[in-house]
């Protein structure tokens, strides 16, 4: 059997995993990320993470080339991580360093770009022609699988959802505009607006559990406990997070026409509470031929899809050339 | 020379050009559709179009193949015209038809698909790898090619755009939903929003121009002249469909990243008067990194891009098999 191996970059962990033809993850490495340590020092790590899957298996399988996603801008023609922030990275020859270090062929990729790719041919988005993936997680991104290949987009640029104006919304973002998706709608975003409404005095059940400075520790699937018990501010949150989703994919998937859109990312663990409301909002603004047959479905491998992504997109690459 | 012939199908008029490799028309028809007289009449002075362009040519130059742009859903792969509300077409055998007719190979497709596809491979477009192009006319609807490919999306049905539910707007549109972009901002919304204003009091010279009843005879063309004369309510109805096509493209922009957006249709005769607004609030709402770099231009053969976008898009598939 021939196995490829994946990678996903992340600000916090590194994932590393041996990944089958059908997308099976056979063995996966998780490793802090040290990003602090600089580019050389995580490009050591994750060439040793990759040695370390690789021997286990060159006994029995040939690893032909590993992929490898990682936040941010990313050249995936040249090889170049052109701007990774959570990573301190710009401009750096991911794959020539990577090669060098491992004598196999790299292919690195945005890493959402690579987690939609995953759940696209191996996941739920899995036998469609046309999917649209979405991650509910820091931020907010999409991309497009359409007949088995990702849409780049002029620069690779493609798939910035996160930052549509919606309006009603007027939060200012890290990126420098107002009003954007992620600002409300992401997981650190809904996280933010239940901080903010306690801090002005917003009754919740989060504020006994996480009291006075604690609140820091809140996360995004704390909101999901505190919707089951019936907590009204989480329940608004997570309602207005899928309703703004919803309202920016109804007029994204009227320009693509998708026929699954596959819904990934931290924030979709929250399953129904947030995908109830988003699908409410999408059909109510598509046009009635898009409303049949289209499909929104959560992620089938939401931890794996990425090393998943990133192992099948290389090898994609590698069978071809 | 190998010529290919192009068709625009419209509501009013057929027009039928020869058109040659670099998208040049060498002779062009126009003739009333006569829609009423059912469709084999219409495909029967269609092909009695191409008949007489093709005459004119045949003892110089070969005429390899036909491409029809027609309105509405269209299925190209099975040549069939699904549904076109302004021809009362339900899925008829286009391609079939008329290459019995013609004894030629026929492609067909949607409209403003083959008029996109026009300018992006030999109008404003052309050079540009990610061309997203919008037509501004009795509707408003958009295509995108992807290094020379239309994008088709699940059952051909990308682009509708012009149904994007856009904050602030209120009216009922023809598809069933309300606030669609289409309802205020195509020609024919503006002139609606004219015509609704003065009703109901507003002061304008074109309720000079047009007294009374006459108002039914306000053209979209009109609404530019007033402009130019200073009138405040036709400055007020352009300007805010340049701004709410801006607005609509920019989340569209954001996700597909194109390199180029051409802006064609009627509406685009209108010229800075809605491209200045349009741009203004397209780029105000774009990632500084979206900014750089992208163009949005009004369209080169606003009156041919359609024949010209049919006539190369049947040779391309036509040189292919």
């Amino acid at each position: 059997m021939v196995l490829s191996i994946g990678v996903d970059v992340g600000g916090t962990n590194i994932v590393c995993g041996a990944v089958d033809e059908n997308g099976r993850v056979l063995r996966k490495l998780k490793r802090p990320t040290h990003a602090h340590s600089g580019h050389s020092a995580v490009l050591g790590r994750i060439a040793d993470m990759v040695r370390e899957v690789r021997d286990e298996f060159q006994s029995e399988h040939e690893v032909s080339c590993v992929g490898v996603g990682i936040p941010g801008l990313v050249d995936p023609k040249a090889g170049i991580s052109r701007f990774a922030g959570n990573l301190n990275w710009r401009n750096v020859p991911v794959v020539d360093e990577l090669e060098t270090l491992l004598g196999l062929p790299v292919r690195i990729d945005n890493d959402v770009r690579l987690y939609v790719y995953g759940e696209a041919v191996a996941g739920a988005g899995r036998g469609f022609g046309q999917v649209l993936g979405i991650t509910i997680g820091t931020g907010i991104a999409a991309a497009m699988v359409m007949d088995g290949q990702l849409h780049y987009g002029y620069k690779a640029m493609a798939g910035e959802i996160g930052h549509v104006r919606m309006d009603g919304v007027e939060e200012p973002c890290a990126c420098g505009l107002f009003g954007c998706l992620e600002t409300v709608a992401s997981a650190s975003g809904m996280v933010r607006q239940v901080k903010k409404a306690i801090l002005k005095g917003r009754k919740s059940v989060l504020q006994e559990w996480y009291p006075g400075d604690s609140i820091d520790r809140l996360s995004a699937a704390d909101l999901s406990k505190a919707m089951d018990e019936g907590d009204i501010l989480a329940t608004e949150v997570l309602t207005r997070a899928g309703t703004l989703n919803g309202r920016a994919l109804a007029a994204a998937a009227m320009v693509l026409s998708p026929e699954v859109i596959v819904i990934g990312g931290g924030g979709a663990l929250a399953g129904e509470r947030i995908l109830a409301p988003l699908r409410d909002e999408l059909f109510r603004l598509l046009l009635p031929d898009f409303r049949e047959g289209l499909r929104v479905v959560a992620a089938e491998h939401n931890d794996d899809a990425g090393i998943i992504g990133s192992a099948l997109y290389a090898r994609q690459y590698h069978t071809r050339s």
